[in-house]
């Protein structure tokens, strides 16, 4: 098999499950006992939140666990609007058109009581412009939140720059960085960032655990109560095997940073030449600089990146449409349409998304693999056949 | 060691965990996703679910899964509160003076959002009368919120009655089911609810995982945002290994429900035995009879659980004073305060609870290690010391 869908999921590696395996069977204390086999499971938990903190230049106390990237968002976003708007103190927030579901869908049932919510374009490039940001802030402006690097295209957003605007602002900036976070250098001060949405299952830890960086002195509205784990933002039993994996992964991935992004931006660009280069009108979404190194997102003119999808699997290459969450909706993906794509280019997209345990081979195959096939269903293709020659010319887009 | 602690938490089984093993590194699949390695998880998933609907006699689809009981609680009570009252049906909610802190504060968070919330009072029994539920019902009654069995004291409510006035009064009712899941039958038709918390970690399944039972046409309005997952209601990525643990709990649960019953409850009732003929002024907390088979709650005048704990640690032998939540907090047990317990009373309680794998031979040992540690804590205890004769009885309190 050959695996290229790092933006969906990664395996938990090796190194981590075995640090994770003692706390399953063994070292299974609830945390919030206060005898040896809790204390055991605490100071496991506390190791990890050392290192999730190291990997983003924060301070321990600023990390908290939570059930993934998805709740991380949810407890950032809603936890800020309701504590400020409660204050009194505005109701209208800033996003980009290109988030998450986990942020974009939490802004949109926040419209639906009462905030008000700026989605900022993203243009081809796929990437917001600080003008168009200061331009939105208005008095009344609580909360900013753009993601990172997006899970589609794997855009990078000036989050330094946006950061800045947002202190200078006295606004609190919360960004999604699961995509970026073990892939580039994330540092929270750098990036002038109030709270930032970490998820273990993209960095080779396990799936269902998150964390959380809350600044010192940020105060957040709960969305969940219970026994007060995790300052009282992601209350019940704490998932300690998970969040020692997830603790693990981040050591890992600080240690290997370096070393990581050079050898995979180098496996990328190759693939993104060697298709460019024999399947004609392909071509790439989004900015290609300011990007994650293993992210590609092909446009393909003429077909549909469902049955693309599925013959790769079918040849043991595993890539997807865009982001997992979506891919089985039949709607275009919300990312390729805030980039001007039309619908019928957004469904000819296929993005692969590469991972340190690639190799040159993989690439290889993946080369020769896909422009027979591509050609196949171009083949069989009404919108290819018939509207060839009406399909305007992409190659301006974007493309290398 | 020899563990009684298994109301806080158990170990993941050995066949549990081999279930799960895979799907940390080679089924890693997302779920959401529609090629092969994205089917295989979702596949074992769908398994785990029909596993979990079996054990609660309930259909796979109306079950979800969750981060685990604390989330289950919180997506049921403000799911149905903030529907229901968006939808004009009323604010008031009745729970019971015992919940779990996951069920509690929710409440009370909802109370300072504007619903109305009945404590019923338990009494020395620690069990809720079904007239006083009666009385308590009104026009506006939306949800009914009481937990199978308690996590402290081990009392088992009346919930086929409570169901049964629920659904003559169209109030929605839900059941935090995380001690009794397992432990004793659970079936969601006998028991007339509408929805039921469980949690893997109470079950020799993972932490961080749970599930929610929602009966067909029972709607909520969500409270987490994301990407659509478990019917929008508990979104982010499936934590499959964990799910899977879950099912293979769940699976083994009702295989051996049947043994385990009578094995645990005699291992109960010597240990019971064994102590309160050898300690003078030693009592059971709660009703005796209506309780999990695996729960003690000792009392032993004029000395602090705490102290025993860790003097019990140290001979190896792992109970609690309480609930796992609650046993860093100084604050008196909220459940010894409702059964009628003064606080200095509340102190010297020791909760220990069984599971099948405990012993005879280490039953006999723990009956032998309490005595001599009772009796060294209270030769330093100022209480036992100055205030004996002024200790009221109560012999006449629920014990045996
Ligand atoms: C009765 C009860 N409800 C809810 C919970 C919370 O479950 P979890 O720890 O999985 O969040 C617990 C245990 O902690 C419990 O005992
Ligand atoms: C950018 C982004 N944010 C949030 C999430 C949600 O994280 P999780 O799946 O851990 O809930 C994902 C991935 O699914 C993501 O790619």
């Amino acid at each position: 098999m050959i695996y290229m869908d790092h933006s969906a999921t990664a395996p938990v590696r090796k190194e981590v499950f075995e640090v994770m395996e003692p706390y399953f069977t063994k070292s299974f204390g609830n945390a919030s006992t206060f005898y040896s086999l809790g204390r055991e499971a605490k100071a496991g938990m506390e190791e990890a939140r050392e290192n999730v903190a190291k990997l983003i230049g924060a301070n321990n106390d600023e990390i908290i666990f939570t059930s993934g990237g998805t709740e991380s968002d949810n407890i950032a976003i809603q936890g800020i609007a309701y504590k400020l708007n409660n204050a009194g103190k505005g109701n209208h927030i800033i996003t980009s058109a290109i988030e998450h579901p986990a942020v974009m869908e939490t802004c949109s049932a926040l419209e639906k009581k009462g905030f008000e919510v700026t989605y900022l374009p993203v243009y081809e490039e796929g990437i917001v412009k600080v003008e168009d940001l200061k331009s939105a802030i208005k008095e009344e402006t609580i909360l900013i939140t753009i993601m990172h690097a997006n899970n589609e295209i794997g855009t990078i957003q000036p989050i330094a720059e946006i950061g800045k605007i947002a202190k200078e602002n006295n606004i609190k900036f919360h960004s999604d960085a699961v995509q970026s976070v073990g892939k580039i250098p994330v540092d929270v001060n750098e990036l002038n960032v109030d709270l930032l949405s970490i998820s273990s299952h993209k960095i080779y830890g396990p799936k269902g655990v998150g964390a959380l960086y809350i600044r010192k002195r940020t105060r957040l509205e709960p969305i969940l109560y219970g026994g007060g784990q995790e300052k009282d933002l992601s209350p019940g039993t704490e998932n300690v095997a998970g969040i020692v994996g997830l603790g693990e992964a981040c050591r890992l991935a600080k240690e290997e940073l370096d070393e990581n992004i050079p050898y995979i931006t180098n496996l990328r660009n190759k693939l993104i030449d060697g298709i460019l280069n024999s399947v004609e009108k392909s071509y790439i979404n989004g900015n290609i600089e300011k990007r994650l190194p293993g992210n590609i997102n092909f446009r393909f003119t003429g077909i549909e990146g469902e049955s693309l999808v599925l013959m790769l699997d079918a040849k043991g290459i595993d890539g997807s449409t865009g982001s997992a969450c979506s891919s089985k909706k039949l709607t275009a993906s919300h990312v390729l349409k805030a980039i001007g794509l039309e619908d019928v280019d957004s469904h000819g997209s296929l993005r692969l998304t590469i991972g340190p345990e690639n190799t040159e081979e993989e690439v290889d195959t993946v080369i020769k693999e896909i422009p027979p096939i591509v050609e196949k269903l171009r083949s069989m293709s009404s919108i290819w056949e018939k509207e060839e020659s009406l399909l305007k010319d992409n190659t301006k887009r974007c493309d290398i």
